[in-house]
């Protein structure tokens, strides 16, 4: 609650959080073909899966997906009044899974169990662990991930709880990959989507620069933001930013991951859909103003165990800021970024096979 | 006409208005889904009656309206070219009433009728008292209100008007509200709609600070005010603009009032849907690069004598810019704002009570 | 391909370009009614048949066209990354058709063919002429026109190809354009248009200032760029940009149209649909900040030889940047342009006529 009266709300802290309770999250969202344009004018995506309804249901999909990274962010926003308000910093992602594919007229609603909690040696801050669900209007699981957060304490004299840390896989294993329902890629038309290459083109341990970069302004990422519904003050309040060392409001992580999957688009054309993320870290702040590039490397390969030549590539993509990716920026031998790097994302994606598995 | 060819309009004058002469606004517009989204991205609103059509489902509505401030700007923006686009201020609305939601697919248009002249004593200037009507496409009424403004005269020597001040309404009384049909808060679902707090929990007199900042950009007002077919130069011609003190476009006042109703989701979060708009006042300009906060104050509570636990608020808004509103700030004894107070606004909103009245 | 894996492209030089070949262009995109209300926001067109449903369907329309306008910036588009990444300017249009209304649920996709190529005198760059064709989900022509590009060769020792400069007309004849199916102005609303002046109302040699004015900001011209997937880097890399001498992104050309179209509105309020682009050239370049006006002649008048009072008009409208246009400022006796003005371009329209031809 605030100072002045209890109704409104500044936001959990710490404390406030206790092990194994369920948060149900508001506002239930309906999702429809306008968030579709507004995705695009904000990101340029260009895979064809979710670019044209025909090229969907062609690869056998019932209706026309909306990106999974609009379903991601769509969750995410609904937490955040929830969660990370009072986050001093987000640590992490894992063990993330899109379920089910939505569509235009799908309504999302979020809970997030809280899974684990650890007070910070300094006892003024303390690491949430939760595993979140988005859910659509029939109930159905349509995404699952687990996310910690470091948050403040509101009262520093509050007790630590006993710490808990939750045993999160470092990856989904690809045992554990499911294709969207219907997912066929025999009839698939490389030309139209934009390049020949299939899943048995890539190899692990390949690099790809992205080459493109893609500036945001504030405008840009306050409006994404906002189509999220997550009302995180330091994207927004301006005001209070001018107080912060960097002067600035902090751009929503979620951005930078879209902008970076919409750059991946050059040399991973077929890379149609999100199926798992494994992890993610947004190892630098990103401030508006800057131009955004990034690379990505193979780490794993694997088939799905369904008909219709259904590959799998697990990848890890970096973003940096204002720095061309051609030589392969990332972190040093002891795990150090350099400045200019803000995203280390690691996810898995389906692509199509040219052959029978 | 404009000074070059006569097709053109550089719109009307304070001696081009007769009283009682009605103005057909062009055009016709139709808003979709595509508004709901692109209104999101701009203002981040987060009452679910307007966020998910199953809620509203569920609230006994038909259709999932699309929420009354689009409405609202949408027929405003129609009335600019022919009543504000010479306009030095506008100086305030009365007697607004939202009489049907609209949903995506309704196109709607509107007329105003000059209802007042008064010519000020410096005969440069008059005031112009409109009542505007905006209907849908079967012609139905879907909201009135009363707006007047101050208009410069272009050609100076031109007569003064026989003064028709018309007398309006210090607020809609409680009598003239009218919840959409079918409305039915009984089975309204607290949780998902964000709060506990019910029509009973809000007292007359009882202050709200919305606690939430947020920043507005050039590009984000601009966006906005053309979403609205709202082309007064003010907003947009940052050329001529220049040449004012400020410097600056300013920023449109249903910006300002759109995204003060959002921020007042945090401690109003069942104040559903607008009724009436009793009064309000832009009391100081806005313009981009400023975050703008909110408090909101309990004028009235009222019951509607409809089944369904309808109960009504009269709420008044205030909007202040780069300063937050823990200390409510707000006229002082003689009336006069701070200067960092931008906004003032009375109006009725629908939420649900807990028990049957 | 780029020079760390072969799988990302960097665009085509101009030795790329084989004449007589046709680009097969990625990715086929689905326009919604969110792709309308973005375009909205974006630009503010008033026209109404583009702008109400209803008022299309009394003009006898099968459904709600989207503006021609968002039509040819997403056609456009699909070709930037096979034929203009790597061009210096973007010299020219001629012969452009609207075949055929899109409505929302349509999908696009893109072919060209290359119709002439000629290496300029200096060795480093060519001409390539395109002939781009939009279709349908259904592979009916929607759009089609002729395009010419200054291109950079990757490889400056790449032999010249035979020049072969195809032969395109000044201007499509009015012998050639087609209204689409369907369309009657006899019941024409010229109130909720806007306007009562007529196809007979418009005079050859006629000039309007459409007086308004409209700044322009990086978010609003990137966020449009990119509803059309139109990635190239001039409009994206402001890392990049800050090299070039003018150290800013360049505003895509398209957006310059847009908007000089949608001022057209003031003076033109029912030339309501694009038949025909007989020609246009960007002449000088657009950035972020500056504020677009236009005006417009009239270049010829023609009948469509349809029922349903359908007249035409060619139009020539040029837009400048932070320049009033009550001069009608324009290219001088030796053709030369002032540095303000930055778009001349040549087009019909449909307009209603008041009697029958």
């Amino acid at each position: 609650m605030s100072k002045t009266n209890p109704k409104t709300s500044e936001g959990r802290f710490f404390e406030d959080f206790r092990l194994g309770e369920t948060l149900v999250h508001p506002t239930p969202r309906t999702l429809t073909e306008g968030d579709r344009a507004a995705y695009m004018a904000l990101y340029a995506p260009r895979h064809a899966l979710t670019s044209s309804a025909p090229f969907a249901e062609a690869c056998g999909l019932e209706g026309f997906p909306l990106d999974p990274w609009l379903v991601f962010h769509t969750v995410f926003g609904k937490t955040v009044p929830d969660v990370s308000v009072n986050a001093v910093a987000n640590l992490g992602y894992a063990d993330g899974r899109w379920i089910k594919p939505v569509r235009a007229g799908d309504t999302l609603s979020a809970t997030s169990d809280v899974i684990g909690l650890k007070e910070t040696s300094n006892g003024k801050t303390g690491v949430v662990y939760v595993r979140t669900t988005g859910r659509n209007q029939h109930g159905e699981e349509v995404l699952t991930y687990a996310r910690w957060v470091l948050v403040r304490k509101g009262d520093a004299s509050a007790p630590a709880p006993l710490p808990v840390v939750p045993d999160l896989p470092n990856a989904v294993g690809e045992w554990q990959l499911k294709a969207p329902a219907g997912l066929d890629f025999s009839a698939y038309d490389f030309a139209a989507a934009g390049s020949p290459h299939a899943f048995e083109d890539y190899a692990v341990g390949e690099r790809i620069d992205q080459v493109d970069g893609m500036a945001v302004e504030e405008a840009e990422h306050m409006m994404a933001t906002r189509l999220y519904q997550n009302t995180a003050k330091v994207h927004f309040n301006a005001f209070e930013r001018a107080k912060d060392p960097s002067g600035k409001r902090l751009v929503y992580g979620g951005v930078v991951i879209s902008t970076a999957r919409a750059l991946s688009y050059n040399g991973l054309e077929n890379a149609q859909l999100m199926l798992a993320l494994n992890g993610g870290r947004h190892v630098n702040p990103f401030f508006a103003g800057s131009t955004l590039f990034a690379w990505t490397e193979v780490l794993e390969t694997a088939r799905l165990q369904v008909p219709g030549r259904v590959g799998a590539l697990r990848l890890r993509t970096l973003a940096t800021k204002n720095r061309p990716c051609s030589d392969f920026p990332g972190p040093d031998a002891e795990g150090k970024y350099p400045s200019d790097v803000c995203l280390d994302l690691d996810y898995w994606i389906a692509i199509p096979a040219r052959t029978d598995g």
